[in-house]
């Protein structure tokens, strides 16, 4: 199905080269004022042909919320909205149909769909996809900033360039640097290293980290709807991602327990428990503890190369070679930032609507 | 909720130091003829006290089924199987319940519950929710294996003990181990690391890795039933797992896209295309692509633990030192293979009913 | 699926003939104290022998909750409860496995399940099966009555004994009547109906009618969640109900607008608007609007009459004759009063549950 | 949620005086070929403004297909489609903001929405909902006729009109008679009685019969999806529905269990077991049983009358007078035949989707 959520159900459709993606938001509560300026900014930041680094296909991301809407304001209904595709070009997919690409959804969307494969541009495997999710999400976290709950997402590591310093700033800040490694020479060193994979005709697989503040104590459950259960489930949507992990995540296998255990204190100032690490990344037994909540998703590199791949023949089973043309990312792990973010915002706000009914 | 699956329903109850824990998996077709022996297996493998590496709790663990069996069938209603608890010694949580301990639920049942919390012995937050777990998951595993299917699970890692080698083993191997880790020379070193570890008083963590072999290509879904997906929202309800990644995981951030691509070729024994490295994971757009779906979950290390450790009491605010007592796991990866393993099962499962009415 | 409901999560189990029968609901907020006695009072209601006018299979019904309760409240866990079946005759049902009785779910469950069908008694088909919806009811039932609302259900209506008086009696009233007709005449004169169709060993139908008081206006929805349609899709798994109609029903086809509009006016005493007639049943567009929520049920003659019938053996294909023994009811309405109450019961209450979190 | 359907979710969104009416129908099988003429019949059935019996309101009624189709076949992506709005006056409703109309949801919607409540010409509560309703089942019952599954829908009574003859025509010919009641003479008087009521300025209620022919055995489910409940639940999303019976319905409660059981034999002809008499409406258990599945829906006199009725003003509490100008429906059961005809395909093809997996 493709439909995400509990309170909140989000769904997508369309497709790469189909006439429109677009999506569909049911249970928003009536009277919420969408602000379109902040949902474009964020459009934005996802969009193709931002800078030299990202894919030179070139689309307005216009968005139209076509219901749900009334004076401004959600009514209850389905928030459903549509973006027109222009710029598409078919010919570059014309020999692909039968040569599946390496790492691509292709063969897949062969054994699933057969001779009714929405094949052209990956279809709605397509990372086009990604721009319902990021209007839908950009709507959450706008409702989120309202009670003071921001979200903060940047590349933490390429290959060996790693980010390991404080991330205690805005969900802005990481947009200042052109590779959105949010440290000045890190970002030069990548930026650097991302031209020359362009040059190679390669791409670069990374790390997102994603820091959620002031999410209240006290959502999530314990089965099945954990808070680390919904995001996965949301990221792994995404194209790209591969893995996921909370807090000090895969290094919990080098710790012991007296290590990785999270020391509680007070916090006077702010009037409430914390703990003193965060390798729990803000959840125990899946539900929030008051810490920031934090993880890390790995993208791997986009499957689309200029360097001559084999494959095989879906009609003739030979091996065939291929280059894959058109216009793709090099470092795919820039435009999903923002993808990840947005995401992240929708299953909080679903937790937190979720939540409101369940006082005692 | 505490349902999980599409078209198997499962729901777990029951907690800790209540009279029982079970679960239900509602959508099984009638007439699957349950095997004890098989379920018995798995359950024993998740046992407390099972070896000197594990805790000392004395269960029988025996399941009991009380609906959804006719005459040794299923009959198309919903499988509902019991478990009485018996060993059970509420005076160890005494003190705890104003001094939740860290890496524990305490704090997080208390922001959620309340004075209503299930607190004793982790209530519904406890690994002993694991077993209808596993029950339910040696069903679907029983199952899967008519259809040729096999799931394998082990410890791949803790600290700096990795297991890199093949793993085209059996579903029993790992289970040959003392540790659980496939390697006579590695078990005998983990075993040595744990067992001083218990009497340091601590714990470790460590990483499971499971296998998946022949899983029919085209299952899953992009949006948002994708095998990653539905895989990972399933294992983030075991207890301890923070983290879970597909095929070659974070190490996608160290490489290029031309060394993560999965060169496809055509195996003319097997009559089908596969790929010549597995990092996807078996999975393309989230669609099965007929390799083996290969992943790896990180467990933390056990918070329980006997070392002195800080904490905030609930009513008084003030620091407090609490030491756990009460029967623990040195290393509960070692009970959480079975049930990473059956939990796989259970949603292999699940995609492949669902997959059953979608042929055009 | 056996799971209805939408912020509540009812799932029933067990069948006629197995060791119980039972259910869980997922989703009650923690903290609900449950109320036995309460309870009791409405299994006694729906329990067979309880007069002369029933079947005379005798059960305790006692329920035992097995899971979602700690110190007397509930948890926020699933509550999980069973009844064991003890006075079972297997024997009756041995000539009728390959005879299905007309107006039994005899023949369905073949075609549905074949040689797995849970045969003996109705397997989960039976009659029985509303044990677990008339506790899972009355907790519901009783959490309504703290915010004031209350639900009653009466017999109306059996062959030409019809009554179309006030109802604007309490949930009890209706059991002090031998037939639960709310008249003394009129459950006279069914009464001696019934007792002379006990005597011809043929059954009767009826029309089962149900107000519920003080339900807030502005619950429900226009799609697909509307009052109308929760609540008969609840209704419509109670054996037997063929049809529900809300307010005025199919009179509404004798109707003009002119009449069956219900003329708005504000009650100064309750500060509310009101209507002066409730033809709409207390819901306009799908949404409660302040006025009791009526509506009644037709409860299909009890199949299993003593009378001989025409069937076909499954086996033979051939003619042949059954006389159903056992013990049966002649006017399983009687019955069906508790049971659609408190499912009515159910229903508000998810919805309640459900609206909490819409507030804007 | 505005979400229905197990395998098939079918959602709506858009409203009156919005631009869009539109919905998605998510869980198609790939490759569907869509049949724009036979849809287009369908709309033009329920289409405004067909004759002087309906209101004068003129939509083109062209649906748009703008995902979900990939050379002209389904692609197994969410099928979504949209109309535009073109024709509505807003004027006629600027009195009626704060004096609810009789009848109407215009109160309840203000409970429920308070002042973001899309009000104009019914918002999302108009039957103009109803276009998507008929545009997703019908490609819902051009899928059934594949398979041999016809629903034919029609008039069968308003006030003393009845029609009580044989129903085994198709699905066309009730749309040969000027009001859908499928007998000439009866046909004329309707017709003469709707435009009595029309020059009155009042409306009229009818009960709308379907028959549905060939449907599989076996599909249904006693608990919670029963066909009895799936489709009621389809039915009371239709707007003015306030009741639904099958079979013989409420006249059960007038029937014996010897009469109202339909008796079983084997039918030579067409190989299967059939029942005389199909009092049951075709489903036993919630289980269809292979007779044609048959049921009554009462549909309420449309609320917009052009006579003057009393209501309450929402600001001042004062009471009002009201006549409700615009164009209306004198006789909306009309319009619902196709509408009530094409939802009940869609839930019929949603349980034989969900059959297809379960098997044994």
């Amino acid at each position: 199905m493709f439909i995400l959520g509990n309170k909140l159900k989000l769904s997508v459709f369309g497709s790469s080269h189909g006439k429109y993606v677009g999506g569909s938001i049911d249970g928003l509560p009536a009277g919420i004022s969408i602000d379109y300026d902040y949902s474009r900014k964020w459009l934005d930041r996802r969009k193709p042909a931002q800078s030299e680094i990202t894919t030179q296909r070139k689309e307005d991301d216009d968005v139209e919320i076509i219901a749900g809407i009334h004076n401004g304001y959600t009514d209850g209904s389905p928030l459903v909205f549509l973006t027109k595709n222009r710029d598409y070009i078919d010919r570059h997919y014309d020999d692909l149909y039968y040569n599946p690409r390496p790492g691509h959804a292709d063969l897949t969307m062969y054994y699933k769909y057969g001779d009714y494969r929405n094949f052209e541009g990956g279809g709605f495997f397509s990372g086009r996809m990604t721009l319902p999710l990021v209007f839908a999400g950009s709507i959450a976290m706008r409702m989120l900033r309202d009670m003071n709950i921001t979200v903060v997402s940047y590349i933490k590591k390429s290959m060996d360039i790693v980010y390991n310093n404080d991330d205690d700033f805005d969900e802005d800040y990481p947009y200042n640097f052109s590779t959105r490694i949010p440290d000045k020479y890190l970002d030069e060193r990548l930026h650097a290293l991302i031209m020359k994979t362009i040059k190679e005709g390669d791409s670069l697989g990374a790390v997102i980290r994603t820091r959620i503040n002031n999410v209240p104590p006290g959502i999530g459950e314990p089965f099945f709807d954990s808070i680390e259960s919904n995001i996965s489930k949301a990221m792994f949507s995404i194209p790209a991602v591969k893995g996921i992990a909370f807090g000090a995540g895969f290094n919990l296998s080098n710790m012991k327990g007296s290590e990785s255990n999270d020391e509680f204190y007070y916090d006077e100032k702010d009037k409430r428990i914390k703990t003193r690490t965060n390798n729990a990344g803000g959840i125990l037994g899946g539900i929030s503890n008051g810490m920031p909540i934090e993880f890390d998703v790995v993208v791997k590199p986009a499957s689309s190369i200029r360097i001559k791949q084999k494959t095989v023949n879906l009609k003739t089973l030979d091996v065939s070679e291929i280059i894959v043309k058109g216009r793709h990312d090099p470092f795919i792990a820039f435009r999903a930032v923002p993808v990840v973010q947005c995401m992240s915002a929708f299953i909080i706000l679903d937790f937190i609507l979720e939540e409101q009914h369940e006082k005692h």
